[in-house]
């Protein structure tokens, strides 16, 4: 089945293994005369790059992109943009001594079931490689995005379970160049040092955290998203449990909503000083019945621990014999697999909020 | 844009306004040769019917499915089945006094900014009511899955803050025919007492509660989903934050798994006494990789506390006038919308697993 | 597989068999805004209904179609338009004799093999009569290109080998009006009646005639259909070879082109007295590289001779054994299908347009 | 509008424009478990290859394909085929003088409209270079065919009018074999001579040939295709309409099939020695109501004559004024385009076919 593609009219498809000779992504549906340079790609890339920073894991791929198709003279033509980023590191050594472990947490096992082949490399598909071309593609709707003025910042609002209580900021750019300042994508600079710190002995440790993300989007026109099945929070909802390690999506109050009652949930409508409509809580997370409010889009993903750790665990072969899995001492992962995640997201709300804008042309006669 | 379907190969598209003459279904790409009836329909309709007990809204709806296409001497023929429910009751005075009135936490307001439109009548398209249409559909996916002896079950979990804590169960069947038994969905006979009193003065206090609901799969072989972007969680998340009043969704151990580490997180592969591979712990909810695993698959959604409160609330009117709103004494409404969504969400878990179950027939040569 | 539907952003959903209790038709995706009757859905299905005239089948179907949901107050909402057109004659007494016969050139045989169920009666859901739900989504699609003022015209251009000399007309109006005078929709007088002629000596020799439908649509602006796969010639194809009984679809200078040569079939451009980019000739009929060009768009459908006849035939029955096929005497069908196929042509004609307006939206920033 | 892919289970995105760093594919939804090799695809894009003989245009492409993803030792793996082919030649020195005038019969113009770009190189987009990929994603759809032992062959069946006779052969193979020796795919040795003859004059009077190529399936199982909207034939035809040049589609008896009578046209049910239901006649090409038969497909596509001719032609530049057209002396084009396009005809059939192989497998509980 199909299953490689996103979005409807600004359609993505990505391919490549993690330990292939590359990756890539193409761009379908891009309206024309974009401003786009390769530079745009990369400066995006950078952001999930390993290497960043001590904690995610140490591989030295420049991750540069090459843009194949699609511009011509520095500008979006309409026709479909591939994007190739070569994948520089493909060494397979380190992994041959578990080759034929099922890693716990990992996709090798389902993978198996569902094509009955076993790739024992890296992850194949299922890696988090993948989504290299997810951030190359979201910079593409980024850049859409800023063209309509409309801005995104996420950021690491709680890892290993330390809270980040984010300073109030007057303007936008100044929260998101703070969330950027950290290498934990984090703008809480007490909450980020303990987090650090965390990481650190949790990597003594052999081990791994998990973290919640959260996202918001300023500058939302309303009446983006379509009613029932298409509705903008269910798209925002799938695209996020697409990326790899996702275990939860909640919108506006989330599961807290659960326990409130409706006249401290609903958000009472009154009218701002430029007689706009607006509400005075925002508990719907900026959406009402699928469609958005104008009200900022406010909405939270759950990582669990990254699944590749260096403690020694019990397990099977793929020929179904017991087996201890230790990882090779060379072998490379981050402690906390939600950091690079954090452009990942932006990219996949990116990719979201454009169609939600393209086709809400289409809406009235 | 056409936002009215969900699935891919078995697909449905539903239509009608909760004070329209009528709203139905259509189920496209249906197997030859099941065996339906009507009354199948209206099994399924019955447990979200208003009426079935106290705390639901009291429209006297029967809520008579009619099929009107794609069975031939009580099989389905592979054509499409378009199934027709009546709408009994469409009183529009009740409304009269409030027609001008955005209501707090409703998408009337959405809608007029989408499409310039503004329905004044019970939620137009955006009513709960059009759900009636996704458990009609979902009684055929049902049918469909125990073909598969796969069994499906959600209950509330939580309510207004309150836990189920479920009885151990030896059997599948006997663990689905307590939740039926409570008018509540609830498994939990001491908590579903609570509850009961919880909703009766939370009824007097013109407010409303929201909840929690679990749904568990039993018996869905290893295999279904597809990798990236159709994961079987991404699809399960949209269909979940497709229905009315969800603010969240998570899988396995969800929100939770951000706070744990990796070497708690893991569930550990081992053969069971039949030489099936399974985990030791099922946090990650029954897939991996997007692909189910053969665990039990466990995920829970969160519901808003119902919008419509009888408590007087500030908002504004069409026109951008600040206004009180007072629904009518004879309005009808949930003091928990939950309570009847429990179909809908076995419902809509029914229509993404059969969509996977077919296209995995696609997944070898 | 979900196979009744068709379109992308403007999507119809057809249901119902030619002998169950109603046929129908949601409509998804059309924008908010459009006046809508049911009168001028009823307007359209009159001129494809049965008893029009004396050549197509004696049917005394009234086809009213009812509009269930979509509409608020005359407009479209945006939200689906569901219709539906009951079935006032279903009589299966006719087909008795013949139920287990395989009737050459219908669907009996295929539908059988594709789903293992036989459906004796009047051709289930592959009937001719699924086009009037065509017709009736086509009517919404013809009223918003009335509103972006195009025009499409369809006329028999060739019925069992008599050709038509359509007059040269100043206007288009007059042109249609020609078109509409004809109960053969033939805009030439001197060939309707001969056609005529042949039809009536046809059917008394309990056979049946086949001919071309050549459609022009005015008006169009240039830049709509997409590259690559999405081409408007191959979505007309598609639209065209979907209709029951066609055989064959050929654009602007069609088969003929296979004979040309490129100094003869290429279409110089020049400047019109409007200053507007036209081409001298139009071998092209309305595109390049499936993008509208803005000359009109004329292109042939041809039709098979009505597989139903009187005449006896030679066949198997289901059970595979040898018999001879004689259809009952009151049995209806029309001496040539394409006469009232006229209408569904210029209805799945609006439908491809319509669909491409609406994505023409998206493809500049 | 994402336009760029084609197929639903088993699905192709092509990107790349002709004067680029390269173009490429993307194959998503191929079944894991197949045989393939990047010479499989290289033998195939070797028959579409210019230079291949005297008639196709001159550039030396060798036109390698890379396979990037999707394979592991030698076989699929159920996740996307990523191909690339590198654009060895983009020498735009030749269009300078000419990169200001609208070509009659291309794209240019009508891309222009559309995106409001004006690529003066090469057709961009619109170029007949995209077909390789449309052959690469082909040559393993007709692996997949081989595997279910159905075989496809196209040829010329008419040229400059020039007709094919093609001797009976007893074997399939024979037939391909004779068809893969004509260097104009004519299996018809004497209206291949005339019909180089034919060419060689039209080259030297600077101008360009049409041609009609038909394709035959056989051993093609009965049940595929679906009804209504996906009709195999429907699906054939939007195909073939995408392909560049095209200009009808036609499938059995085709547009012949206006001028006929019931009682001739109907094919008659009987069965053969197999006591298989076969019929006497094939006018219907191989299925009824859009599901295949079990008797071979056959259908023929209308190619014009190639629009870039080497004789002036008057037409507009792109500042819209009057001008000569006159291609450069080493511009590169091939006298009857359709002569390349028999491969990109067989590669489009196998994508169809596959695609409804695969469907099919949903058509049944």
């Amino acid at each position: 089945m199909a299953s490689n593609s996103f979005g409807t009219i600004f359609r993505i498809t990505t391919w490549g293994e993690s330990h292939g000779k590359a990756i890539g992504v193409v761009i379908d549906g891009c309206p024309a005369g974009l401003e786009l340079s390769e530079e745009d790609i990369n400066d995006a890339l950078a952001l999930r790059r390993p290497g960043r920073q001590v904690f995610i894991s140490t591989r030295k791929e420049p991750d540069l992109a090459e843009i194949l198709s699609g511009t011509f003279e520095g500008k979006t033509t309409g026709t479909p943009i591939s994007i190739l980023i070569k994948n520089q590191d493909p060494d397979r050594t380190a992994y041959e001594p578990i080759k034929h472990h099922l890693r716990p947490g990992h996709a090798q096992f389902t993978y198996l079931e569902k094509y009955g082949i076993f790739d024992p490399y890296g992850g194949g598909r299922s890696s988090g490689r993948e989504t290299a071309c997810r951030v190359a593609a979201g910079a593409i709707a980024k850049k859409l995005l800023a063209h309509f003025e409309i801005e995104i910042v996420s950021y690491i609002c709680s890892l290993g379970g330390i809270p980040t209580s984010p300073p109030l900021f007057e303007q936008f750019s100044e929260f998101k160049s703070q969330v950027l300042k950290s290498p934990l994508f984090c703008p809480d600079p007490s909450a980020s040092s303990q987090m650090l710190q965390l990481l650190e002995q949790t990597k003594q440790e052999k081990d791994s955290l998990g973290a919640i993300i959260e996202t918001q989007v300023h500058s939302l026109p309303s009446g983006l998203g379509d009613p029932i099945y298409e509705k903008l929070e269910a798209n925002l909802a799938k695209a996020m449990l697409s990326i790899p390690a996702t275990k939860g999506f909640e919108i506006g109050s989330g599961f807290l909503a659960a326990g409130m009652k409706g006249s401290s949930h609903n958000d009472l409508f009154y009218l701002d000083e430029n007689k706009d409509v607006k509400t005075r809580t925002n508990n719907a997370g900026g959406t009402l019945g699928g469609i958005s409010t104008g009200m900022p889009l406010v909405f939270k993903v759950a990582f669990k621990p990254t699944s590749s750790i260096q403690k020694t665990q019990e397990t099977l072969t793929n020929n179904k014999e017991a087996s201890l899995l230790e990882l090779p001492e060379n072998s490379r992962h981050d402690p906390c697999i939600a950091i690079r995640a954090v452009p990942v997201i932006e990219a996949m709300t990116a990719l979201v909020l454009i169609d939600a804008i393209l086709m809400h042309r289409c809406s009235k006669i």
